[in-house]
């Protein structure tokens, strides 16, 4: 069976995908992040997930002590009811951080080989992070080609981002046919007992919901 | 002043990046990685030589328990006496090391207000290595300018590999009119109380500061 290494964060693009792998014949072994982010509760809900579909994961802890984004500092605030139809990058933008899971997600799949790397990014329904766009991934690619033993035996690693280019409406659509647990997901930035429905992760998770027409299972304030 | 972040081993080839970079005008941050490496000695001669240069450092400690590498895993052997002419990529290898340590740098840098990341890396007396070769540089310094915030401003931070293209003994001596503290320094993979002499690194060394002319402070069995 072809392998995949899955980027798996807890939140429900990374959930879809999990599935939509499984859907194109590869066996789904995840990585789950432990950056310092604010709380634990997407780190939990990733390992629910992983093993809801009996997926093998390593939780890598990594550290990032100059920090510089309000996900990594609890002294800053998370950005509230911003539009999204913004163009700027929000403070929450960690530094390099899509970079650094890539990177990862590399090595194993080399060291286990894996042929895929699939990646829930959105370059629609986003926050407008640079490690998010289309030509970041293609240049990251080129890169991974030129820099790997894989790479340079004419096999490099694939870079998959089945969601780059979907609505978070047309994600949900998708996801709910592949039966994907979204009661298990979790998006909210703050991680307080209920998701805080202003941070810009609640704001997109909602509004694709409403648009898919699809009842959030995960309940809001 | 300009701020640098420098990868550090405790090899020579990065202790000489570090005058390097100070030579012209960087202030520099240390970044030394604990990666599960087989001996601790490189790590605290890096230690040593950034106390030694005045330099901030962290150490970044990280977890690739999917192996596949004879760097990692003291199971295997590392291979002695190889010939350092060879073609093939040796067990050496560790999947994705720069790109992971460059992805750290990144961030740090991005983090920092940091222009500059030097890297050791060499593409003439090396261990083929494919992440140490110019265009894997070339393409992964096109992936930050596409995938970092500081690229998308315009201002991406910018990799130097002041060594890529220098013989070992054209470091070397470079590193004695800098002043390098190459008695600080430590080459071997094996990490025994004194230098194997056969691993390729031990290989290399001996090579180069045999073709300088220069006694290598370090002393060899």
């Amino acid at each position: 069976m072809k392998k995949a290494v899955i980027l798996l964060s807890g939140g429900l693009d990374s959930a879809t995908i999990i599935y939509v792998a499984k859907s194109k014949g590869y066996k789904p072994y995840c990585l789950i992040f432990d950056y310092g982010q604010r709380h634990r509760k997407e780190i939990n809900q990733a390992k629910r997930i992983a093993e809801h579909t009996k997926s093998k994961y390593y939780l890598v802890k990594i550290d990032l002590p100059w920090g510089g984004s309000s996900l990594l500092d609890k002294t800053k605030n998370i950005p509230k009811n911003r539009s999204i139809d913004h163009k700027d990058i929000p403070s929450t933008y960690v530094p390099a951080r899509n970079i650094i899971f890539l990177s990862f997600a590399a090595s194993y799949a080399e060291a286990l080989g894996a042929e895929a790397v699939f990646i829930g990014a959105n370059a629609v329904d986003y926050s407008g992070y640079p490690d998010c766009r289309p030509e970041f991934f293609d240049s990251y690619q080129a890169a991974l080609k030129k820099g790997m033993k894989q790479g340079v035996e004419g096999n490099s690693v694939k870079i998959f981002t089945p969601l780059l280019n979907k609505t978070k409406a047309q994600i949900i659509k998708m996801g709910v046919k592949l039966k994907v647990p979204y009661h298990m997901t979790w998006s909210c930035y703050v991680g307080a007992s209920r998701p805080c429905g202003e941070c810009d992760s609640c704001i997109l998770r909602q509004k694709g919901f409403d648009s898919a027409g699809v009842v959030d299972p995960v309940i809001k304030i």
